[in-house]
């Protein structure tokens, strides 16, 4: 029975390695995105409403198995799980699996339905590379992104204990100041929605706006400029020491080289002096 | 009969590689140019109606013999369609010349003689180079364009499924979300447009507006320096292994004429050594 | 006493280098910030207003005991103000100690505890070494700021003098017209509220903005650009000098290792020669 | 009577050369650009009306002045219109002088006078090299610029023949379109107030505006990225060059230097072997 285990394992791995198994799930995963497209055009599509529950079902099924067979093609389950992107995978076939037909749910089971887009990130070598590049520059702008949030923070306050009784809306407390003032980042009506009204309270409330945004501006250029910088100086002492390295070692076989040739020429000079006297 | 015909393509292959000729070509195209700009005016311009056709006319017809001289200067046809920018001229002068006298067609024959501009960059030398460059760099931004549709696809299904409720124009199907969702990227009256009448009804819909906003920026900012860096490393490492491949080539030689020396020294202390003895 | 005083200092200084007791302030910098964001909910939070007097007051204490306690593990006070930091938190705890009961000071006393926040950032290395660089490329943006501020100047002045009598608000004198410029040059509202209400007076009022958007960015890109290479090139050229100088060094020893070993050579044929004859 | 010219010569080139002289013209430039900023605020300043036109007066002649001592201090009056910045400032001098008390003129006279604060530019060596600086780049972005106009032009002229009857304000003509493209490309309320009321005509507008949009960000950020490395390319290989030769010519006379020591070796060996036989 083991054997026939083995036989479908190894059945299950050469499906799993085939191009076309590849190129089928990305097909599926594809009408799957154009399903929950589908759906959002609720009017137009409830006389194919029963065809695209069938679809619906069909896809999910689909993901079931696939993931059952890249599970059976693994030695062990265990090495399944080790792999970041099996996880995710598995999670979003599983959340689409919970049953939720309660008409109050059904928003919910829609909402997990449309992760399953993502699966085309963990199916796409290229995405995958992507988003790990994108995770690896998460810690390097940490600590500004937390500088920021400090700056956000006070200004944030500042605006709600002054502007407060200008616009409860905008102003009203902290979280409301903070938001207020990241569409001030973005520039987003800022002068005719925000800084205008308010400056008829307070004249000066220019100098508030003002420092905030230069603010902003300068920390987030010098944080881009910064980033290249860094990203680039490693690069390049790199690439120093790739082409440096062959370089240097070549120098250096060199140099004894020639120090072999005086020892030696040292030892012949003695020889011809001693002979000559 | 065959020289007559040899005699006349070379004239024409003169003609074609003329300077003056060049410089006609590119006259009428700016003159092709403001014409098309002219017929924007309407009101102002319909005294000139007649003069303007005749010029039109005119600058189609030039546009044809201008293709038919160049098509001449060529050894074979076929030569001539090789070249993509050929291939791109004549199909912006047939255009032209497809006869759209039906009144209701009037706006598309307009709408095809605009394109006799574009010429302008088949003409310019340095904006064809610009232009190659521009689609040597489309495949580098490729899988970012992927992943940041992804992003708009599912936040759009989310957005739709979420808001729709709230305002029909903004939110009511899957493209009409995507398109406020770039509207959004764009940060045009994202906060007093879309988020604040949505927060009305979703106290906590900041929540999907700026992790959207977040997650665009920050692939635009690492895409942004992704390709700088990218596109650096290839130059500096050019210029690396140019102005290093002369160095490590005298650097081989020389280790080469030094072995030799050894060799020499290394025959000549074994003379010296037997005489010795 | 001296003796009993040296024991006290030791004892501070270890409590002072203690990680526990760097993570109790920045814990006591956090809850006070959550504080004073917590305040600004007044309408919520009344029934609490007394915990959180206690707690503002026990933060106050605890911050006031913190600075002298780090103050007495200095050899001498002087040297704890001779660091810019000591001297930014010294001023931040001092400054929310000023008893300001009076009703209309409330808002200032409050205002001034906001800035405890910063104590954050001279509490973390990290952050400390980020704004340290912030203020290194302040010079470097100088001249250009000072340029930019001229062109404001200039299109401020001709903004004022001939669009005063279209819009009092927006161009009424030469400070509120730079500030409207400042709104144009973040492109908010800018043609909308700004450019076409203009242009039914003064139709031509576009070229009066065109080139102050064309001029505004053209420095700007430059002044980036500028920065990116200054940096860059400083940058490369330490990493050259770094690794050209050992090799350097290396091809300088083996150049005068071979000279001597000429010089040996010639002794050697000298007395090959002399032998000869 | 040419030995007392030359002897103020001599004076006024050591008044010119001198630091004070150079402080009092930048200070002077800056009281007449608080001067102009002064007029602005025109029903506050009335009661000081007759102080400001003394004062301005004053800085006319001041102007004039310091302009004729730095034509005496040229040994030939041409050489002082050979430097860019003499002739510059020449014409801001002399522009302020024109005669226009003529209550329509006294408008363009204010103008006039706005732009002696662009001497501070002249002034400012450091401000001098920006603007050269900024010449310098306007070549290379020329062609990129051309290529923009191109498609602004075709956009135009496009948007002018299709939405003209949707709102005649913004698509009336070409240059009426080309502004409102402008507006488009700087993200200024591009779908409230142009995308969405043409979309009510033309449904599938969006195609217009988005192809639009990313046309012009794709060609500006690979101009963008474009000209870093174009500067950049250049600086490396200036840098390669400089720390390369050293290194070269370093090889380069090592190499030498061992081929003559073989010819040494070889001659020796001779030697060695004749007498052997």
């Amino acid at each position: 029975m083991s054997t026939t285990f083995e036989t479908w394992r190894g059945r299950f791995e050469r499906l799993r390695a085939h191009k076309a198994f590849e190129l089928t799930v990305i097909t599926i995963i594809v009408v799957s995105a154009l399903l929950i497209g589908a759906k959002t055009y609720e009017e137009e599509v409830s006389p194919f409403q029963e065809w695209l529950l069938l679809l619906d079902t069909a896809v999910t099924v689909f993901f079931l198995v696939e993931i059952l067979i890249r599970m059976a093609a693994e030695k062990r389950l265990r090495d399944f799980f080790k792999r970041g992107w099996n996880v995710f995978d598995f999670l979003i076939v599983t959340a689409s699996l919970i049953p939720l037909d309660d008409s109050e749910m059904v928003l919910l089971a829609r909402l997990l339905r449309i992760f399953r887009v993502l699966r085309l990130v963990s199916m796409i070598p290229e995405l995958r590379m992507l988003i790990a590049a994108l995770f690896k520059s998460i810690p390097r702008m940490g600590y500004v992104a937390l500088l920021m949030f400090i700056i956000f923070y006070i200004y944030g306050a500042i605006g709600s204990f002054l502007f407060a009784s200008v616009d409860e809306k905008l102003w009203g407390n902290i979280s409301l100041a903070m938001l207020t003032l990241f569409q001030v980042a973005t520039f987003e009506s800022w002068a005719t929605a925000v800084l205008y009204p308010t400056m008829e309270h307070y004249p000066y409330a220019w100098i508030y706006f003002l420092t905030f945004i230069f603010l902003n501006a300068f920390i987030f250029l010098n944080m881009m400029i910064g980033i290249v910088l860094d990203v680039m100086q490693k690069e390049s002492l790199a690439i120093e020491l790739e082409s440096g390295e062959g370089e240097a070692a070549e120098l250096h076989g060199l140099r004894s080289d020639v120090r072999r040739m005086r020892d030696q020429l040292s030892r012949m000079e003695a020889l011809l002096e001693r002979r000559d006297r």
